[in-house]
């Protein structure tokens, strides 16, 4: 076996570190956007200290406005913002809180009676030779745990949000200046939350399984399988983060649309629209609450799926803590090189023109994955012994270092071919989006038509390229190989963050330069800005989904040998019947949400009809609208609506556990995930697909694209219609699915040991 | 083990007298729908031998109309009809028969080199210690029972068609003397398709295994390892048959829709649009004998799945014949019980209102099924022994007749089921479909929005029926029970065909009546039983899918056995990659067909605005357009666009086989069949929903439908957009999709020797 390079000691001052340069660096770049004054005297005090060759010229000012009154206005609408998702982020965690509390309990009571709340040592499940902890307390822990994850991923979600909207005006503002300052502020701010989320996860994770340590000593299975309960926490918080946002956002979204675009003829964002500060809102709490603790979930997931795994290997049995610690080095690792390619996009290379957006974004992913890449040999060469062995079904299976370091790789790299892939289908640069703004001559329909057909071809390299990753890393290392190429993909998630938290700032950014009465030329850059951003949210949703399809499958494996199964044979119908059921859930799923916003749009439109109808003055900009009934409303919505998703997702793998037992749970969690995984790829493309069709048309930035424009054409109106259609594909129901699988998964895996003494009830009646 | 009640001799009689009577009954109706007579004295003497107490007066001649030469008007269009379909079914025929003899000549080649086209006799696969016939007779009675099932399909889409062409204009004449009188003729053409179909299927059957008998003697697992290759066959047709005619039809349809209603305004199936005799051959090459191959494809497939499983059971090991023929009594006794329900619908009820047509054709649900219960019961408790063996994954396990009673009725209910459920969904007596209506209120998004959330709603109670029927008819009676589930479910087919094709005969006599310019109350009268047709569309659809999924699984189950494999273990990675890949399979195959659609359509819309544009006094009825161009288009389009899914389906069972091996190839069938069945269904329903919609608003029939229309408003408009969206969902890939995943299986089933000898190069290699 020999051992690794590096010591324990050294591994448990590396990582913390590691999270503790994440959290640093975040705080510099927090400096830097904060340099933008949101007080009249700010932008030229920062233009003064940060010259690099950009024109300095207000825009503003060459058209001869009021600056300073531009700058308040600003600021002011950035509180409103701020102070709407504020609220509700507290109304939600309020009410998510109380479920959380319940659930606690829940996971309390049911691993407390697998061995009837005793409190004696017990022989180990995988190694029967030797004593574990009690199961008392192994629920205990678990149930700690899953608290911890569940506060790490409120807190994620909620800085993420307070950096957002922090940062939305100061992108405005950067925009007068050039395309180039605009992007570095909102690069910068994305680059804040990636790296706290990043750092902050790593942290309380490395500090839990400390802490844990204490009690649990030598005892690393029952340790591990209580850190997965960390795993759990982090995803549930996620589903109800980004089902109750993804409600939030979308139900103003559509609902100011259909009126504001479609009925009043009024531009996007346009202040006279009741429903616009909902809408900006919701881009807070939806694409960046939501999102920050989504990845935080999956960033958590594959950790403790992977340490699980360990802990049952040579790494667990050794008590190699270093061995142990590997996927932890490698997220600490990934901060590292995040923070290498980030300085690519602020301070190496230049943005000067709107076209250089996309191709700046596209540079990130690939430095950070030739990065990375040298990063997993260094880390597997220094940190695992050159041979070890991983548990496999019952069977330990031999693998040597640089094994490890093709799974981590090929995870990495499949989610680049991801990336592409996603970026493919959903910029506006290349040819689908193009054929699909094409279809717009003819009507909505052929929109509708071509947007589904592109979405669900999109499906397949993304598919092929999970296929072979599993393969690969299966077959060099078994679930711990899928583990850990989840975690791969994962790695860069620093950089994958900033990338895609950049896209609802410059969203915002657009939306207060609108509301402020800024200039068209402003409102441009913002929305190039904002075309990019569509497209690398597709690509963050396409590494969630990637990932998730990856550590779902490895939690999946980590469930059946925790639940005693040997085999999951489709031929047995009680399998068969689980596959067939878990396929479905998907479809069941995204019909509760997206009903949910269609009818919460219906309210909206509703209201905002009326407001428009019975305000006198509205229309004519003279009077302003009544903004909070908006936004109660989509609160309103979305605390009631998220509940019977959330509880059909966290129900479900409860229910068939205990009555149907682990062989149609089985079934289920594969069903879900291979079903899952198709629904929300191709919803996250098609709305991509969808909204930059719409912004290819509104840019005209060719010949093709001035043919079916301008703004207000018949082309361009059924381009709005596919935008919306698309708005609950993409931020609602398509990237809450990837929760879906991986939570089924990951509460199975923490419910199995309940599962498999007390489950299958109803087969045990009949 | 007891003998059977029917002797082998009186089976032999039974079942070819079954299919002569139902030959028989199909000739009746075929003369009582010809004497609604197509030349300008018909009507009249139709209408004197033949007075049920209906109304008699002709609209139209008290509005004063020339009676004379509306007839004469109507015979013309639908010989034209006919002609455009007769001809491009001989076009689609020319290239599927290339396709057919090429893969008929690979059967061959495959399955000859098993034994390398060795002449000698060997060891049978399941009877170790019997001799079976040679392997390379194998290829060539597989092949000749391929090009059976082939022809047959071929036969039974062409005659449909015929039948439906025949029907069109009389259907649309009828109307003028009341609703009953039309709904009549259209049933009764709809019968003579079904009991031709039905019966037609039994018979080619049974003389194939009696004449394959003559060669195979005692040897029946060669036997029925051979007659598999019908159900491949006639799956194959189907495939070709649904695609080309779905693209085909909705080509034309979306085409005609989006400049005639849409842009010019003009009613649907106004003689004014050029491509509204594409519409209507559309109607009758997509919808009927794209349908009818589809439908027979599902009956062969799942009788071939049945015999191949009991001829390695007791009935094949005892030679026990009238035990074999089981599943071929059923279907007699399904003729027989169809004969009677038709009888209820044409002779015993009458229908006076439009809204009686749904609860008729609802009532030929119920009664089918509950007399087929009972005929079950008569079946097994005469043709099979008290208790029999039954192969089950290479054990015998003991089954009693009547646990065999209760997997066939297990399918049939479930059938029922799934048709309740499909009409809930899509019928706009309901509330789903009256809120979909609503929600186009705030226009095409919310419309859309909400239409894909029923489907996917829609998903959820058929999924559950599919589950229990499959838990329960497997634990009874293994892999044979889900074959003879499936057997169930399509025993009643008959019906099923007839409710099936009258939707599209009556589609067409409205727009026989639109173009023969009669008055907006026959319109209306057709539109009615249209509306009912859309819903018992959806119904055949929900049947086709219900049962595809069971026959599937069943030729898995025989797959597998036949393949040599005893477990197909999700947690392996070659079968789970097989999983994921199959699930998105589906995908795969939509975006190929939606494309193809929408890519015709968009050269019909061309070609439409193109003659509106330059041909003088169209718009204004002065002069005629120009069809053929327009027919031209569909076929060609369709030609050429239903290779490339056409052969995604056929030839992925053989690669995946071929170089990744039947374990991956277990995982892709899985893998497709759990994913591909809720796309189906949602996407059926989907479309459903839309039209009915649509419907729901233009007839305006409460006053809730009043207040959204009328037609031309703008809620209809965004009706009208999600109408469109749905078309090819509905008529195109939702209905292939039950075809990819059973002739997936049944390819698989009969290339299963080649697989298991020389299969998975890809692993050998490496």
């Amino acid at each position: 076996m020999g051992a690794a390079i590096l010591s324990d000691l050294l591994t448990e001052i590396l990582i913390p570190v590691a999270a503790f340069v994440g959290i640093a660096f975040a705080l510099v770049q927090w400096v830097l956007v904060s340099k933008v004054k949101l007080s009249p005297e700010g932008p030229d005090s920062a233009s003064s200290n940060d010259n690099n060759g950009y024109t300095e010229h207000l825009i503003e000012e060459e058209e001869g406005l009021n600056d300073h009154s531009v700058v308040v206005k600003c600021a002011d609408i950035q509180s409103a913002i701020s102070e709407g998702a504020t609220s509700f982020l507290f109304t939600e965690y309020q009410y998510v809180g109380l479920f959380m509390v319940a659930f606690a309990v829940l996971i309390f009571l049911f691993l407390g009676s697998v061995e009837s709340f005793s409190t004696k040592e017990q022989p180990c499940t995988y190694s029967k030779y030797k004593t574990c902890k009690p199961a008392l307390f192994n629920a205990i822990f678990s149930t700690v745990a899953f608290l911890l994850g569940a506060v790490t991923s409120v807190v994620s979600g909620f800085l993420g949000m307070k950096i957002a909207t922090f940062a939305n005006a100061r992108t405005t503002l950067e925009a007068r200046k050039g395309v180039g300052k605009a992007f570095i502020t909102a690069f910068r701010s994305g680059a804040v939350m990636g790296f706290l989320l990043a750092a902050n996860g790593l942290l309380v994770l490395f500090i839990s399984i400390n802490l844990f340590k204490l009690y649990y000593g030598d005892d690393w299975e029952g340790l591990f399988e209580a850190i997965t309960g960390y795993g759990l926490g982090g995803s549930s918080m996620a589903l109800f983060g980004r089902v109750g946002g993804g409600i939030y956002t979308k139900a103003a979204d559509v609902g100011a649309d259909l009126v504001g675009k479609v009925e009043r003829n009024i531009p996007e964002d346009d202040p006279r629209n009741p429903a616009v500060i909902a809408d900006n809102v919701g881009d807070n709490v939806g694409d960046i609450a939501g999102m920050g603790s989504d990845l935080f979930g999956s960033y958590a997931e594959s950790s403790c799926a992977a340490l699980v795994v360990a802990s049952i290997s040579s790494f667990g049995v050794d008590h190699d803590f270093t061995g142990m610690c590997y996927p932890l080095l490698i997220s600490s690792m990934g901060i590292a090189v995040c923070l290498i390619t980030t300085l690519f996009a602020t301070d190496i290379f230049e943005i000067k023109a709107i076209n250089e957006i996309e191709p700046a974004l596209k540079k990130q992913l690939i430095i950070s994955t030739a990065l990375m890449t040298v990063g997993i040999a260094i880390v597997t060469w220094l940190a695992l012994p050159p041979s070890f062995t991983i548990f496999n079904f019952g069977t330990q299976k031999e693998v040597k270092n640089w094994e490890l370091f093709f799974c981590v790789a090929t995870g990495l790299w499949a989610g680049l071919v991801i990336g592409f892939i996603t970026e493919y289908f959903t910029s506006n640069a290349y040819s689908p989006v193009q054929d699909v703004a094409d279809s717009c001559r003819t009507g909505a329909a052929t929109n509708v038509i071509f947007g589904l057909a592109l979405g669900y071809k999109s499906v397949i390299i993304p598919i092929l390229a999970i296929a072979v990753s599993i393969f690969v890393s299966f077959n060099l290392a078994a679930m711990y190989g899928i583990a850990v190429a989840a975690l791969g993909m994962l790695s860069t998630i620093a950089t994958g963050l900033a990338i895609d938290a950049y896209g609802p700032i410059s969203d915002n950014a657009g939306g207060i330069a609108e509301m402020a009465g800024m200039s068209n030329r402003i409102r441009e850059r913002t929305d190039a800005l904002d075309a990019a951003g569509n497209t690398t949210a597709a690509i963050g949703k396409g590494f969630a989904i990637g990932s998730a399809a990856l550590v779902s499958l490895a939690l999946f494996g980590a469930f059946v040998s925790r639940a005693a199964i040997s085999t999951v044979d489709v031929l047995t119908p009680k399998v068969f019947i689980g596959l067939l059921i878990g396929a479905m859930l998907p479809y069941w799923f995204s019909a509760m949400t997206m009903k949910s916003v269609g009818s919460a749009a219906l309210k909206m439109v509703e209201e905002v009809r009326r407001q428009f109808n019975t305000i006198p003055g509205l229309m004519e900009g003279t009077t302003k609208p009544d903004y909070a009934t908006c936004v109660k409303i989509s609160t309103d919505a979305s605390i009631k609506e998220m509940i019977p998703p959330g509880a059909l997702v966290m129900l479900t793998p409860l229910i068939v556990g205990t009555f149907l037992g682990v062989e149609t749970l089985s079934g289920v969690l594969a069903g879900s995930l291979v079903s899952g995984v198709q629904i929300a790829i191709s919803a996250s493309n098609t709305g991509g697909a969808w909204d930059n069709a719409k912004k290819y048309i509104e840019a005209g930035a060719t010949e093709h694209a001035k043919s079916l424009g301008p703004k207000g054409s018949d082309p361009h109106k059924a381009a709005v219609i596919g935008d919306t259609i698309g708005d609950p594909l993409k931020d609602t129901s398509g990237p809450s699915l990837n929760i879906l699988i991986k939570l089924m998964a990951v509460e199975s895996l923490v419910f199995a040991p309940f599962f498999a003494a007390h489950g299958g009830l109803l087969f045990k009646i009949f």
